[in-house]
């Protein structure tokens, strides 16, 4: 007998592993959904007019192939000791951190934290972090975090236009801010009017600009006092930021002290790898009499049903949705894991403990300055903390040459200086390296004296409150970390079927890489042939885009969807300007769009004209006609999403495209919606000239409780010129992120995706993601209404039910939102596209016995609902109301017209495995009138519990 | 100002990290003890005339520079595709078991589940590895593991002599058997005095054995129908034992089919990295008829006080510390973690994968077997499944070298044979690797006859349960395995403050290079240069516990504490032997002794003499002078815990050992109690001659949930030649274990913590774990009597609290376990070493706050005893008997005559952060009297529910 094995392939990751629905329960619900087969459900939903000719090309690997492939492209990087400095520094990962919070599930899965009751832990680790931010800035109010810390400087320069009273349009930009902040600062003040004026703060107009920004200690390590520059731009009305480093603030006087208006910078050094550029949290800190002025995330402190104190995002309202083409900025991404690894980085050092490791680096330092000076060298800072720059003239190339062969990376300033900057991960080995380079071979001093001012130092406290004094044994911190995501529910334990959002698996294997040293420990600068690895990586990636999306080229800077947006239309600008038509700046934006849409165009100089709806939620193609005939030559481009952000494939997306360029615009794709058409349609190839691709949602990156994500473009062959470029890798155009290519080390985890799925796994993701979203509606269309379908009563990979028929029986959609927390369950996305209703979109990672669950859970609810509307209960006597409930609610007496099994365990609800949240419904409203957005005093959680 | 940086050392592992209290909190608890210092303290309780004079000489590493240097070793080790299967062979470790079970602290942190109800999830897990075995060798009943194959093997051995009706005195061993399982069957049988005959099966006498041990698939591959020769021994009363191959049992007869009594093994295949040796899972199965009999934990199905079901540990009376010196084992550790990881490789692949895996390495076997015979080639197997073995006659050094040019390693079989495995891992390039490396370059046919009889061919079902039918999809494995982690409370949670278990912190730094796999990759059988790194680490560490034991020679063989008393009590019996001294057979041990001793002495073929303890608890030196007198001659050895098992430092130790040696018998102290000595005292140098170490207890080796452990054994240099040998690497005694060094890669996670505390950080950690014991001690003394302190009135690393007291009030030491889970802790040690005891280690790396929480938590339970006392309550109405308190009590309707918040919440206890058990105290008494050792049908799931 011939031994044929069986076909099954037990390594399948695409059907396997990442699809969630078994080929049975794939049988089940297409009955469920109506269709005959998955063929029948995509062609009833996805226009045939649209669908791609080829299916993607490659194949498969397995996981164990893919850690294979890992390692050897991993081998390809080489690790050397980077002292290039320039906002990127070497840095010990604590490895109670690295394998607790990095490499956990429950924290990296994690969605931003909108649903506070079910986000309490990661609310709290980050409040921490804003706490540590206002502490060591000397700035009262501190964000939770921005995307890196040039494009926080160029938010800081836009909120001080804001708030300056002066009226001048230039900013200044100090020579000594890091090159890359000084270019991404450029590119945003081009498109909004802003004169960029860099130089000598010693010889800044202050009367002439609206604000400034300082490096402090400079880029080549310069520490000076801020105070009189500051002082002369308070005295013409202008405000001042400072761009700063946490480490240096634990020795060197505080912003705030110097007068600062704000501060920004970068957390990285404090803990999080530097991943070849990211990703890594940025800090924004500000004035109390500016804090509701200050971009992205702010963690605020309310109170919930029973009065207990509870975290929650402030000031919500400020939020791009909201605002549209008013907004000031379109972040809508923080890097919450990473200001969380950052926050608990302090709270496992303390005060102390980060004092203490300044100190050792700053003494490196002065002695590796000495050793320098006694030797014969010029150092240009005669005051520095850790960065020294020294005068080589013709000797650069050699001395870097030399530092190589030492394994050593310095950094190459102008054409006769080099840069070095020690960090934490600094020792005497390093120190004689470095003298060595030199051509020194004595032993360093074994002191010297300290390296600035002593007016300079710092004379007040920080870090005081309590969480930075814990008792700092692994043992006690691994049970905070572990105390805090137990309090959160993320998609290592239950569905997050948020519309939108794309919350689909991200597999172990595709995580692992993230944490190898290979990948971590790469300066963004080091030299090419340091990072041979991540660019066979990136490249493949990028070549892997092009196939799916049907364009050309790929940019991989943008480190978010909003700034993928904004990079895109800055793409589609330089295009028009090189190509003479500079009028153009009319951007068509659908109604329907999401807010970061408008924004975006806003930030890129653009005038926003909105297009009306059709009511069954399509473009209006009458009215875009239209709205693109009163643009004529001055339309700049379109922003359409697809499928709509009604969920819906709009048959006319071709017309849209063609009446766009029949009036020379260019047409930006949204790729929001990717996850509906990976293998199926390439937007290249219906019209789209760019898109941007959300990494975090199509592509695997997990959402780590609030970022990173990556937002990197495609654009087709005429636009790739117009990419943008950067300080150090070149380009004609100015740089959108810090970092060349984002946060590059998640690529990684999308290009593992892509690797293992195979293009066909990742075309049948797409369809089994459309038939996930499309059973739901069938599920539940008795029960709510569904908004918007296809012509064949379909709806593309997620799906609206409407919830305003029972607001006039008094059930909200929070409501509904907080009640599906009993279950286990973390919301859809609520009031968006259209408020009052629950967008819901479950992927396809997630199995029918999931989905299931969720039916089950939103039937009940529809039960309870009744109850309601048959006036059996009152809607504020109803679980719905109190919902969620807490163990809390469950000792105390009850006094509730439905008992506790009812309250707490509705149908869908796991009995053994319930996930209990920590505070019951919390209350926006006292959060924002009572602004906190620092660790409350201890007495405070005492008052709470009482 | 000549810069000096603080002197506070963030990076001090030790004190930083690893021990619990920071130098304030020490200040106070050393005020609480009543002592002026940590010396003070010392002094008072460790006798001076002990002492070591010299302190532990080596400097600590930071965890950034051990993991730099773990790097380094790791990169010494070479590794290879290694085909030399003999029970060893690569797997595929699934990414989401790697990242959610073995690297995460949750599971790996667990202990024992010994309390049932904070164990439910790994019981789970653990009754689903006995599932799987049962269905696959096709016998009823399996044990949740054992330590490895060979010593599986041994304790079949044993077990067949006591289940046999034959009274034969032999026990056959099929010549096929792996080398190494035999040599430890023949170390096994010789103090116990059986023959081992090793031979052909064919020629064997079936009369003459008790029973015998068949190898399946053969080690050299053969498969042959083992039907005869079981069904001759079945015929003579004899029993037969299967070794066999989890994987080959997909495709191949079962066991049971064939009539086997039991099957033994090895479950490494199924996704445990091969780690040059171990820590793996070893099966063991039988039929239902001799399940009493079995040896090794095995987890039953009971119901709990609601009559819910519940898990829990079946048949515990047959413990060692019960049954002592007529113990028919020692084993008392399983491969918890391991077992785990094998169960749940087993329900991501379920019964389709697994087959399929297997007949995917078939097919390339028998692809691999005819180009070998097309070519010419010898294969003596002629039915094999995935190893084949080849003559290669005076070739076979140039066939060595030429599979390792391809990067392989071949099997060095005989003189003229080599024997190649594939595995899992294998695939067409390994293919051709392997023709290659026999100068054969053309391709390997795509097809070939199955590779052994159809008649062989398995025709029943296997893994039929749900449980192995689950979705397989990454998303609900990830929750599978949260939600079984979840329902159970491990050191990530809480202090777990086991007398004489030691469970300390398990660090993140000391287990990261545990799954790297330059560390998991290897076969413990590779030749010694590709194996440098493991080499270095291993003489490192035995260097390291040279001196901090004060012996002169390490062996790393024994993989768990009673292997390790075993292998010493071998060597000393080897001395005496080599030395003349045949007669000497006498042990004496004290009656406080742990009952593995007694079990371990039995077990080396020694009587055991119980020597009486005083009333304080020491050992009754009279007595133990009077036994030694009457032993004479006869006295082969003393085997004494220190400090003692009631855990005090006893002033006589030293005449314990002086009388002993007087008589020429030779000292063994057992190195349970170690953590109250590193660096203090040094067994050796107190006249100890042999010990072994719990790597599990005293060096940070986590405890996985019951196992892995490590027990090495170090000697004085006059025993050093008689330490086990291996058939692998040499020596004049017979192995106790599989593999040469036991679990190797777990070493590994000793070695870091050696490295990392430094000599002088482990002697704090003693100090500071005798604080913890004392300050507790201090602390409790008013409520609870504390048996058994030295004569300074101090305890040494742990302390005995009296709860007997309450028993004539109604209230257990049961009750006052169950009540802490109601505070979230694990229980302490119960009635060992005295009944009706509560026995506390806090271990050095807990918290004083953690450890003030536990004391709240006692001293409140001692006010709930004092109501029962003084007749307040009734012990069957208080919180006491009805703990643990559950959701579902919170829910149901409340008759208690106490408030559900004190039921909860007793003192201690978290609010927000609550550990809620699963279930509520389980019936022990149900479970025995119903035993179940296998997944119940979901029916009874139901019924239980009901």
């Amino acid at each position: 007998m011939t031994f044929t094995p069986t076909d099954y392939d037990p390594y399948d990751f695409a059907n396997r592993r990442h699809i969630g629905p078994s080929p049975s329960e794939m049988e089940e619900m297409l009955v469920a959904t109506g269709v005959i087969s998955l063929d029948d459900l995509i062609d009833q939903t996805v226009p045939q007019s649209i669908r791609q000719a080829l299916p993607l090309g490659w194949a498969p690997l397995s996981e164990h192939e893919l850690l294979a492939r890992m390692r050897e492209v991993a081998a390809k990087n080489k690790v050397m000791t980077s002292l290039i400095g320039q906002g990127y520094n070497g840095t010990v990962t604590p490895p109670a951190i690295q394998r607790n919070i990095l490499e956990n599930p429950a924290w990296y899965t994690a969605y931003t934290p909108y649903q506070p009751e079910i986000a309490q832990g990661r609310l709290e680790a980050l409040l921490n972090y804003q706490t540590m931010v206002a502490d060591l800035t000397g700035l009262p109010v501190a964000n939770a975090s921005l995307l890196d810390e040039a494009t926080a400087a160029a938010e800081a320069m836009t909120m001080a236009e804001r708030v300056a009273k002066s009226k001048a349009k230039a900013f200044f930009v100090d020579e000594s801010c890091h090159p890359q902040t000084t270019a991404v600062i450029k590119t945003r003040a081009e498109p909004l009017g802003i004169e960029v004026i860099v130089g000598d703060p010693a010889k800044m107009d202050a009367g002439a600009v609206f604000g400034a920004i300082f490096q402090y200690p400079g880029t080549w390590g310069h520490v000076r006092d801020l105070t009189p520059w500051i002082e002369a731009l308070h005295a013409a009305k202008a405000v001042a930021v400072v761009a700063t480093d946490l480490l240096a603030l634990t020795m060197l006087k505080e912003p705030g002290a110097m007068g600062a208006d704000m501060a920004v910078g970068s957390s990285q050094r404090f803990g999080v790898p530097m991943g070849y550029g990211g990703p890594h949290a940025a800090f924004f800190a500000c004035k109390d009499e500016h804090k509701r002025s200050m971009p992205g995330r702010i963690v605020g402190v309310s109170i919930d049903a029973r009065g207990n104190k509870a975290y929650r995002l402030a000031l919500q309202t400020r939020e791009q949705h909201i605002r549209r083409e008013k907004a000031t900025s379109n972040i809508c991404t923080a890097q919450a894991l990473l200001a969380v690894m950052a926050s608990m980085y302090a709270v496992f050092h303390g005060p102390k403990g980060l004092r203490a490791i300044a100190e050792r680096v700053h003494s490196l330092t002065v002695r590796l300055a000495k050793a320098l000076t006694d030797a014969g060298a010029t150092l240009p800072p005669k005051a520095f903390f850790d960065t020294i720059t020294v005068e080589v003239g013709v000797g650069q190339a050699g001395i870097l040459a030399a530092a190589r062969l030492e394994g050593l990376n310095f950094r190459k300033v102008g054409l006769d200086h080099v840069g070095i900057s020690l960090d934490e991960t600094s020792n005497e080995d390093v120190l004689h390296r470095v003298l060595r380079a030199f051509g020194i071979h004595s032993a360093p001093p074994a002191k010297a004296e300290i390296g600035f001012p002593e007016a300079m130092l710092r004379t007040s406290d920080y870090l005081t409150h309590p969480v930075f004094h814990m008792n700092r044994a692994e043992s006690e911190m691994m049970r905070y970390m572990r105390r805090l995501s137990d309090r959160d529910l993320a998609l290592d334990r239950a569905m997050i079927p948020l519309g939108s959002c794309t919350m689909k698996l991200n597999a172990a294997a595709e995580m692992m890489p993230i944490t190898w040293p290979e990948f971590g420990s790469l300066h963004p600068f080091v030299p090419p042939d340091q990072a041979l690895g991540y660019r066979e990586a990136i490249e493949d990636l990028q070549a892997k885009l092009c196939e799916i999306t049907g364009y050309d080229a790929f940019s991989m800077q943008p480190n978010s969807g909003a700034q993928g947006e904004y990079a895109g239309l800055l793409t589609i600008q330089a295009y028009h300007r090189a190509r003479g038509d500079t009028h153009r700046n009319i951007c068509l934006i659908p109604v329907s769009a999401h807010g970061t849409n408008p924004a975006s165009a806003q930030m890129a100089g653009m005038e926003v004209v909105v297009v009306k709806s059709s009511p069954n939620g399509d473009v209006d193609l009458d009215d875009f006609r239209a709205r693109a005939a009163e643009a004529g030559d001055k339309l700049a481009a379109c922003m359409i999403t697809y499928p709509s952000t009604h969920g819906v494939f709009e048959e006319t997306v071709r017309d849209v495209c063609k009446i766009t360029h029949e009036y020379g615009g260019q047409v930006y794709i949204d790729g929001a919606n990717m996850n509906a058409l990976v293998g199926l349609v390439k937007p290249g190839e219906i019209g789209g000239d760019v898109s941007h691709l959300n990494l975090h949602k199509t592509f695997a990156i997990p959402h780590g409780g609030g970022g990173p994500g990556m937002g990197p473009i495609g654009v087709r062959a005429h636009l790739a010129p117009f990419l943008p470029g950067h300080p150090e890798t070149g380009g004609i155009e100015g740089p959108v992120s810090a970092a060349p290519y984002g946060s590059a080390s998640i690529l990684l985890i999308s290009w593992a995706y892509c690797l293992m799925m195979g293009g066909e796994g990742l075309t049948q993701a797409t369809r089994v993601a459309i038939l996930n979203a499309n059973y739901i509606a069938s599920r539940l269309k008795g029960a709510y209404p569904i908004l918007f379908m296809g012509n064949k009563g379909r709806v593309a990979h997620e799906c609206i039910l409407d919830t305003r028929p029972f607001a006039e029986f008094g059930v909200t959609v929070d409501d509904i939102a907080k009640r599906l927390i009993d279950n286990g369950f973390h919301a859809p996305t609520m009031s968006w596209p259209v408020a009052g209703t629950l967008m819901v979109e479950p992927t396809e990672s997630e199995t029918k016995a999931e989905i299931d669950r969720f039916i089950t859970a939103l039937l009940a609810i529809r039960e309870e609902i009744k109850s309601v509307e048959a006036g059996e209960i009152s809607p504020e006597d109803s679980p719905l109301r109190h919902a969620p409930h807490t163990v809390n609610d469950l000792v105390a007496d009850w006094d509730r017209k439905y008992s506790r099994e009812q309250g707490c365990f509705p149908p869908g609800a796991f009995r053994v495995d319930k996930y209990w949240p920590p505070v019951g419904r919390v209350d926006n409203v006292w959060g924002d009138r009572n602004l906190t957005c620092i660790c409350p005093p201890v007495e405070s959680y005492m008052q709470a519990a009482e």
